[in-house]
């Protein structure tokens, strides 16, 4: 495996794979944290290219959004035939654009782990944040069969997770709702309070709900900004809160009440708990006809991706 | 002491108070409940009217803010000139002036315990919830002294908690930024998503920041319609988030990015822990003079009441 980035996500992916037996060849812009990874057993290359020309089974891209065009427009060139190519991006449909750019779609399958904490870098990495985690994977019409096996059983098999089959554009639209708009409502709770002149007494009254609501608000501020950036999909979403929320203000100030608004979210309160899990009903979904169609509608209908078949010619599912 | 409402709230402070030795009589309009409440050595009332002729020093009312008027005009021609009123609500403004229109206004002192799960009722209570809680406890022209005196002793005494002197109309204000909004916007998060086409993609793509920041979404609507309805601070507050974020869904537009929206808010991040806590800077405010613009004052700058010194007049104070 080559990992370009050894961050959060990047690091604890090379620790994982080592600690599972790979070889594990990294390439970080920092040679401190070059130097870190070695005391755990990650292989330093000396640049992208070098990496590159190890021609790893499956090199993955762990590097921060913003600097995701330089680091495909430099990786791109050099990719060995036998490499698929990967990455770890919270936004699909924009890398996915980077890579066909590049020319390098038909060796591409790009994922998305969701795990994380509020913290960055090498020094926060750890190979059991990625237990069981759950990582997206964009299926799109330049996907190869033997590309997509290859991530699902390094996903499923080293890495210790399971996969959620998306299309892309999907995929962003979901982590719009469920992770970029909350990081955005998170920020704007706090940022109100900080402006309030009763801020000093917001805080002393603060309980539970507002430390809960507010939690990922205390994250690395361009790091949020870098990721509800790129998503595409975040400016429509928000678009529809601040619709939402001016009626909802309407309605209270006419009526004094809002029965519809309130009732609406016990449909989806307790989301976690409402996800399918990897033991809800097992099935196989062959990789024959329309079999990208075929992931993408399980996907969407919520099932996962919990390994691969025996012989690589279906893909073992849940729920 | 006299409890009317033996709710989550209201029967928990009975419990403490038995526990802590206090002979507690309570009235509730569930004859099961007053049973349960039996049990736990809670004395029942036949009515609200009996309740008043007991003259408890103290009488907490602990209805639902839906039921607050009808219990304040039943409870106020009946008080005893020997009793403080007081109670439990999430709003002081409101109930304050529903006090006044009912003439006993020189008996109350209201307050508002920052304590609480998502569930409700008796069967939920539980005294230990309220240890160390922090108690808004209303200032107003009308407040007197030894009734101010009576149910400080009363929350940081009997019921083990601190109490933080507020202006009824900053205290709403505070609430609105730090509870209540907060519950709108995890409310219109489980909205969004319940409301759309990849509404399983994105529950099986959540993680934590998703669970917390729409964890109060799972509280009782009719509760959490009430609680917001109730506070004339939550419409301006909900104005004052539809025009920033309206204004950072324009500036993402325009410019792709938006810095100063999410610096501002590192500012108050982890407020739970920036707020005062029970052993910073000891100090005594003597009753005397302006008593309730120093108290006030105090409040605002975040300092709490952590008991009464002896002889009554004064309060010992922290922050």
């Amino acid at each position: 495996m080559g990992v370009v980035g050894l961050g959060l996500i990047g690091g604890s992916i090379a620790r994982r794979a080592v600690a599972g037996g790979a070889r594990v060849l990294a390439w970080n812009p920092t040679p401190e944290v070059m130097d870190a990874a070695a005391a755990h057993g990650v292989e330093p290359a000396a640049s992208i290219a070098d990496l590159c020309a190890a021609a790893p089974d499956v090199l993955v891209l762990a590097t921060p959004l913003r600097a995701m065009a330089q680091v495909v427009a430099e990786v791109a060139p050099r990719l060995d035939a036998g490499t698929v190519l990967t990455d770890v991006g919270s936004v699909k449909g924009p890398i996915s654009a980077l890579v066909a750019a590049a020319g390098a779609s038909s060796q591409f399958v790009g994922a998305h782990p969701m795990a994380g904490t509020e913290r960055t870098g090498y020094g926060a990495a750890d190979p059991g944040m990625l237990d069981a985690a759950r990582w997206a994977v964009a299926i799109e019409p330049t996907t190869q069969r033997e590309h997509l096996v290859r991530v699902v059983a390094m996903i499923t098999g080293l890495l210790g997770g399971v996969v959620l089959p998306v299309d892309p554009e999907a995929h962003d639209e979901a982590v719009a709702l469920v992770s970029h708009l909350p990081h955005v409502a998170a920020t704007e709770l706090l940022n109100l309070v900080g402006r309030s002149r009763v801020r000093s007494l917001a805080l002393n009254l603060a309980a539970g709900s507002f430390r809960d609501g507010t939690r990922v608000g205390g994250t690395n501020p361009r790091r949020t900004e870098a990721m509800v950036a790129e998503n595409p999909w975040l400016v429509p979403a928000l678009r529809l809160l601040v619709r939402d929320l001016d009626r909802l203000a309407d309605e209270l100030e006419r009526t004094g009440g809002a029965p519809a608004f309130f009732d609406q979210a016990t449909a989806v309160a307790d989301p976690i708990s409402r996800r399918t899990t990897p033991d809800a009903e097992p099935g196989v979904l062959p990789l024959e006809g329309d079999w990208r169609e075929a992931l993408v509608a399980a996907g969407l209908r919520g099932a996962l991706v919990t390994g691969v078949a025996a012989g690589g010619g279906a893909l073992l599912t849940a729920g």
